[in-house]
């Protein structure tokens, strides 16, 4: 899978509270979707590689809610939790707060859209509750983090391809 | 209670995803956060008088979700639905969705501050996925709404301290 292949593009206007980020992926719809509203798929390519996922636990239906921790190689860990509003094949819109900067939400929505040859389009738009709020995370490295996770995905997906293939 | 001595105020800055509404109330903070988390109350004042809640569910905890429908005097029924992201006796915030409007989502912050005198200030900022999202909800006239469900809210405030003190 080449990493370069498919890029992250985050697009975050200044003024704006809002962060928006596009990505494609060489694997279908239903895969894409699985990887994303499984949690035990989830703690597998979600953020950096550096990091482990500690699973709490991840409802992923319309009115569900989610919680993780990311460990890091020292063991310190950082906790996130939030609710699923929706959750379709086509758009899942969940809340997002860092435990670490509690009474700062977001709310996310991401978009999966079927391309041809099998692949698909993710497209989230996450909108934060001040200007302010959306420059902290940008300022934070959440677009590296992002990044690498997605490459971690895209690792992850031909394994999910060959076990619904089997 | 006069309805005027409470006003509520509604701030839409131009350009922007955010509605802030400002709304104090002569009754204890207890009070003013219970007639907004407990859905039997909630459903004798939110919207306008000449409307109905049909309520379906209003779990009202951090990770919870709620569901109800405004009834019209024509029987027509509007759905409406969201999560419970937080729910604390100083913040709720939580996802709101018109079914009538499915995919668009606004995230609601709502800060309960104690006054003197027994009084309480809600502070509320609604954030939309985009400025279009928030300027359609201006237009469709919720400030109107907003306030009769407020001058509703102090109208059943007294009920609620009676029946508390009893």
């Amino acid at each position: 899978m080449n990493a370069q292949r498919n890029p992250t593009t985050v697009t975050a206007e200044p003024g704006t509270p809002f962060i928006d980020i596009v990505r494609e992926f060489d694997a279908p719809l239903e895969l894409v979707f699985r990887a994303h509203t499984d949690g035990d798929l989830v703690a597998q390519w979600l953020g950096p590689r550096a990091y482990e996922i500690v699973l709490d636990h991840y409802d992923a239906r319309s009115g569900g809610s989610w919680a993780y921790a990311h460990r890091d190689p020292q063991g310190a860990e950082y906790g996130f939790r939030g609710t699923f509003h929706t959750v379709s094949p086509e758009l899942v819109v969940q809340t997002f707060e860092f435990d670490g900067y509690p009474g700062h939400v977001a709310l996310e929505s991401a978009r999966f859209e079927a391309l041809d040859g099998g692949r698909t389009r993710v497209s989230t738009r996450a909108v934060y509750q001040s200007v302010e709020d959306r420059d902290g995370m940008v300022a934070s490295g959440m677009e590296g983090g992002l990044t690498e996770g997605y490459q971690r995905l895209d690792d992850l997906l031909p394994t999910l391809a060959a076990t619904s293939a089997s």
